[in-house]
């Protein structure tokens, strides 16, 4: 028996790794010499760094960078086990976390710190970067980012723009000259489950401006900024950044990475699913059990599961999910994905109860080694 | 694939034949042409009559009798479909419910009802007789009973007793001569779940007394009535059925079934599993399931569901047990009993949300389509 075990975490309630050492607990107890691995998986949002970080074996660093609002902040990235890749999720420098909500301003917040982050690691010898997008304070177009790697805007009297959405709307032209040429052999790998263009009413400022704290007139300004911006970046690189779906992420960021840094926007899931090489070790699986706190077919929820189950029919290979909550109402996942689904849920409790971890934990393991008992009885 | 379906009810929320509706369909949705034979199961507790009735494609009949405290009541009793066997349940003519709380007097309270119902179904054709004991309001070790089928209790003025627990005190002497013959041809099987003697701390008196109304005076009447009966019995038949297990139950009923009908006093489960024939139609059948509101194996709860599996596991089938709520503290009922158990719940949810019965239904189809969705995987 080989089960490969690939569950995004429970959230609020128990880790990936955490819940995939209770399933392993629970398949042994029918099938104790059972192969079992286990991937932690992730969305593409919040903790799909973490997983990642697991997945790769890889460390935890931390770095004083320039926060968003220019102040000192300690962020921290990944590096994996081999050294060669960083996993940097944009928040952890530029985040609105960082901020408190009466100080948010777009036209100040500066993507600095990210770029720190990316010259840090290639300073570590990292030439591969795994980017989270998302949740970022910022509306500068990666500008800061790209700033601190050394290109540099300058306005009509040909010095540097200074910091914010708001220094956008100066630049007059741009200079790379002083791009730590390693950059050039460095590839940006960038989950973004956004696909908003870089400006216009469907852009950044827009769209993301007001959960940033921006006004009326600012979200005018900032999008003013961005489209000159473009303009810029157009007339001087040949490249048109508006188009490109995701460049509107994360206050523009995914514009940047994507005309300057040469950077794949894949989905979430899609760069995780890859990172993790899911598809190669579910090789010779008898089955594959992935899950997550919540399974509904009419939400984004279920998205990492989805995409597990996704590659498992590709491969002929049952895939069972297990999940806090199913929402069986117009359930239409086994057609196409699972071929089953179990809430973990024994007995009628509150959804407090049924998130504290212990308890997961123990539903977790029981479920999998009542179905694994099952299974064994079936094929007998 | 075949398929047994022996479920109890999922008492407050849904019948055991409406349950293995809900779960047929669930394993139809994974195997369309699935052989799939239903048993409905009871403990031999509330609803064992009706569930036997359903097996015995048996039906109901009205028959108006002399009630505990000697009105008239309308009862129910069932006759098996080949109108041969009758199905009692002595709490319809003489139970608790019959009484308001407080009217309840078991020194009054007779089973003369019990009796006649008894004589109807005789006189329509009955020769076998199931009986269900429990819930009774008397405490008159079923002379009442027997007094409705041509017994007589005679007191020092060759008198009739008359009726009620007071009554046995003062039996001086037995006479059977109007007893129909008829009775001699009949049999009796007694579902009874107490193994109470019929007097002393643990007769019916002292045990069950108190909840039928007695005080603590009545009780020593009671008791004192139970003895002198006895001892009639063994004078003037020659039967001790004072250590009878369970002549104490139903305020002695037990007795007279056992010591005047020669009824067989079996567990509830046990006369069930006998009277539906369970054993034989499990014959070929690939998998087994069972189940009950709740499965805790520390309880009296999942009684019938492991009567199933202990018969299940005789014969090697896999047998799979679906509840409400199963409490997995101490769990140990997989090695003993069951392949697996799983809760049907699907998500966190109050006991009165869980109880409905459409939800009941929903998730009992949910949970049988993706366990046998499973099955369908591992056999491939």
């Amino acid at each position: 028996m080989k089960v490969l075990i690939s569950i995004d975490s429970f959230k609020g309630s128990i880790t990936s790794s955490k819940g995939s050492e209770a399933i392993a607990i629970g398949i042994r107890e029918a099938y104790p010499g059972a192969e079992i691995i286990t991937l932690p998986l992730a969305d593409g949002g919040e903790g799909t760094v973490d997983a990642l970080v697991h997945a790769l074996s890889g460390r935890w660093i931390e770095k004083a960078v320039t926060g968003p609002l220019h102040e000192k902040v300690t962020a921290s990235y990944g590096i994996s086990g081999d050294g060669k890749t960083a996993m940097i999720e944009v928040a952890a420098a530029c985040g609105l976390p960082l901020i408190p909500q009466h100080l948010l301003n777009p036209m100040e917040a500066t993507s600095y710190g990210v770029g720190e982050l990316i010259a840090d690691a290639m300073e570590k010898g990292c030439r591969h970067f795994i980017i989270g997008l998302g949740g970022s304070a910022t509306n500068d177009a990666g500008v800061g980012m790209l700033q601190a790697l050394g290109y540099r805007f300058l306005d009509m009297q040909n010095k540097d723009v200074g910091l914010g959405g708001t220094a956008l709307a100066g630049i007059y032209k741009m200079n790379s000259d002083d791009v730590n040429p390693i950059l050039r052999d460095c590839t940006f790998q960038v989950a973004c489950d956004v696909n908003n263009p870089l400006y216009g009413v469907e852009g950044a400022a827009y769209i993301f401006g007001p959960q940033k704290g921006a006004t009326e007139t600012m979200v005018q300004e900032l999008d003013h900024g961005l489209k000159h911006f473009a303009e810029i970046v157009s007339n001087e690189l040949g490249i048109n950044v508006q188009n490109i779906a995701g460049a509107g992420a994360a206050g523009g960021l995914g514009a940047a990475f994507s005309g300057f840094l040469q950077a794949d926007l894949q989905s979430g899931i899609e760069l995780v699913l890859e990172v993790i090489d899911l598809e190669e070790h579910m090789q010779g699986a008898d089955f594959i059990i992935t899950g997550e706190g919540m399974l509904d077919s009419q939400t984004s929820m279920g998205k990492a599961p989805i995409g597990v189950a996704a590659l498992a029919n590709k491969h002929g290979i049952p895939v069972i999910a297990l999940a806090g909550s199913v929402k069986r109402d117009n359930f239409n996942l086994n057609e196409t994905v699972f071929t089953s689904c179990f809430s973990i849920i024994n007995t009628p409790m509150s959804l407090d109860d049924a998130m504290d971890s212990d308890v997961t934990f123990a539903n977790l393991t029981f479920t999998a080694s009542q179905l694994f008992r099952l299974i064994k009885a079936s094929k007998a």
